[in-house]
């Protein structure tokens, strides 16, 4: 190490949460990353929106601005903590265009701004990290863009919704509904009041996104992702899903595969699935991510752990940070946005995937073959079919799960069976992965 | 991306399983390389024994040579697959000292002559990556050396050696004795003809040394690792695991805590112990690795993955290729030795574990007491005891397994116990970790 390291001025927009950690960690323990990084990291200005609010850590006044410009212009590398898409992406450009790296958890702002962050970016120059915008502490980013360089990702498939986990987890392991799970999230602070965006799917897009084009080297956007959410999943579906040896869990599936025209492609979808009790994914608990990784030679790959939360946001924040702040002392970059596949997206409907269906239907001799027929129809093979009776009279309950064929093709079994005489109801279909 | 990239002449040292199939990949995925890396990077030179040894991929005759000079001098990058400490240790040397960036997938030699392949790199601004020398594919020498660089590691415990998993596993799973599972370990080629560097635990202390250092910015040497081997693990002792709820890795353990001096030092061992069956480290089946990190902000990570092969170890190398190609290429350079924190390596009886202690004791009243008195006298808490009769006439069996004690008191505990006039034979002492 040099006798005296350079000093690099950081601004940070925002001192919520992860802020508030962000700044403490780097005050407290400054001698460390001082020896990790080489550099002398000094915060200099702290933009936010009120300077008496109150925060988990005393910020020192001094360094408190209520004019973002303030905490941009002259600095070395800006750290991005204000969220969603403006004006968090007018400063980010803001700084970019003047050389300044910056560091951001900003998930929303990538997923739909990305191509036009990186190209400023790399205009001047500066680095752009990301890391806190997937799975939290989870290097996740970091693993796809730098540590799996040297291989060919075929899958990421993983759990990246800490606030659906926790409701799933709280039906699967206490037999909540999904309302009353709902609200003890939100009663705990896993949920907003409007929990829309996690509980329909859409932050575990945009992580989706973030993610595939990372890992395909293609530019995608969260709208390139079918998503649904969890509001339809009953209790019903988690007992019936513990009877299997399954659970249910949101997943964000990312695929590079040949598509119908023979070429490769990129297909991605969120759904809520059935996962086997013994697979990785399943006793992934609460606010906890983990992301599977499978790689042409490195085979399958899981990286785990807190996916929210200030302080392990803030150690992703600081991991990024130290590198930017090694590049601004010693020379080198930020890898640049990659994107050289240029692979087409795929159709959702052409995704190969499993459903597990559950209907009521009349209890009379022949119905389960008529049931059968239409799978049949649709070129659809199942694997397995349970038959019981309901709690209503003259019915029963047929419980079928297929064996992989195309999503539109067992789309349109799930439409047929719910206009089929034989079926009174289909109750739930959930899609099978993981096994 | 530069309309004409670079071009990088890489020397590879050795053309076994995981040479081939680096050379391979290069050869065959040369444009993805390239974009990925943004230089063009060409195998120059093979060094291997035989020129006429079969192989897993056919290199081009003409690359290969049976003088590994030609395969270093006046290269840009060197990719040392050849392994052990000499002529591995002349080789990398070589390397650096001409400038030439280095990438290794070498334990034994990181293990034992790390500090000065770094000091050779240092001195010339070469690289030197080696990410291939703990647990394969599994990106963990990254995410210590660089994504979790914003963050305080406190431990790390993983299962790092494929070969004692597989044993272990085969006993568990199938209920074989040490030497049937080992047998058949060898008759899969998962273990070596003297499987001593593994079943000893001298491949995961090598390993464990490797973590030390990076996540505790410390030199340490594989000497400073206490280090307990598989060999005496019976069926028996499995089948009891598996009645409490368990099941019994090799784990290699290096913490950051307070020393008895109130310091905070390094302390790291290897041994086989109980781990919970929910625990995420008890379903790493055969030849996979695992590795949980915990971070004073980022929490409890891990990373799982297949631990060896040639595929996924080759991924390994070819990420560091990338990395170092990209610095070659564009400037900046791989993270140096990072030992600004040197702490003291912490006594290993000084750690803290439990034992589960299982001994054979006269069938008579008042033999609990007794036993429990020793325990007692050391000051070690019992957390549990189960008694039962034995097979043997006059005789039952007493398993205590105990709270969180000091090593080398719960170590004084067995010894007391073997030599009590109350117990006839302590037939086993295994640590319990990872609740």
């Amino acid at each position: 190490m040099e006798e005296r390291s350079p000093e690099l001025k950081v601004g940070v927009l925002g001192a919520g949460t992860v802020g508030s950690q962000v700044i403490r960690m780097l005050t407290e323990q400054a001698d460390d990353f001082e020896a990790r990084s080489g550099a002398r990291i000094r915060v200099n200005k702290v933009a936010v929106r009120r300077l008496d609010a109150p925060r988990d850590y005393d910020v020192d006044p001094a360094l408190l601005t209520t004019h973002p410009e303030e905490a941009i212009d002259g600095h070395d590398i800006v750290v991005e903590l204000i969220g969603g898409i403006e004006p968090a992406r007018t400063y980010v450009i803001r700084a970019l265009k003047q050389g300044i790296s910056v560091v951001t958890g900003n998930k929303a702002l990538l997923a739909t701004h990305g191509p036009e962050l990186y190209a400023a970016a790399a205009e001047t120059g500066a680095d752009l990290y990301y890391e806190a915008s997937v799975a939290g502490a989870v290097p996740v980013v970091y693993g796809l863009r730098e540590s799996l360089a040297g291989d060919r990702i075929t899958k990421v498939m993983g759990i990246v919704n800490g606030t659906t986990n926790f409701i799933l987890d709280a039906m699967a392991s206490r037999g909540l509904s999904y309302e009353e799970a709902l609200n003890q999230a939100q009663e705990l602070g896993f949920a907003e009041a409007d929990p829309s965006s996690d509980v329909d799917g859409f932050d575990a897009a945009a992580k989706c996104s973030i993610l595939a084009s990372l890992a395909f080297h293609t530019r995608v956007g969260i709208d390139d992702v079918a998503v649904e959410g969890i509001t339809k999943i009953t209790a019903e579906d988690m007992e019936e899903a513990a009877f299997f040896g399954r659970t249910i869990k949101l997943l964000a599936i990312a695929e590079r595969r040949v598509g119908e025209d023979g070429k490769d492609g990129v297909a991605m979808r969120v759904h809520p699935a059935l996962v086997p009790l013994d697979s990785p994914l399943a006793s992934v608990d609460g606010a906890f991510n983990a992301i599977l990784i499978e790689g042409e030679a490195a085979g399958r790959l899981m990286f785990y752990g807190q996916g929210a939360g200030g302080a392990p946001t803030a150690s992703a924040v600081l991991s990024d940070l130290v590198a930017a702040a090694h590049h601004r002392a010693f020379g080198g970059h930020a890898p640049r946005e990659s994107v050289y596949a240029h692979l087409p997206i795929l159709d959702p409907g052409t995704a190969f995937t499993r459903y597990q269906i559950r209907m009521q239907v009349e209890d009379r001799l022949g119905v389960l073959s008529d049931v059968a027929g239409i799978f049949a129809r649709h070129g659809v093979s199942i694997q397995s079919v349970h038959q019981r009776d309901d709690k209503e009279p003259g019915a029963c309950v047929i419980v079928a799960t297929t064996h992989l064929a195309r999503e539109a093709d067992l789309a349109a079994v799930a439409h047929a069976l719910s206009h089929s005489p034989a079926v009174r109801e289909v109750t739930s279909a959930i899609r099978v992965e993981g096994e």
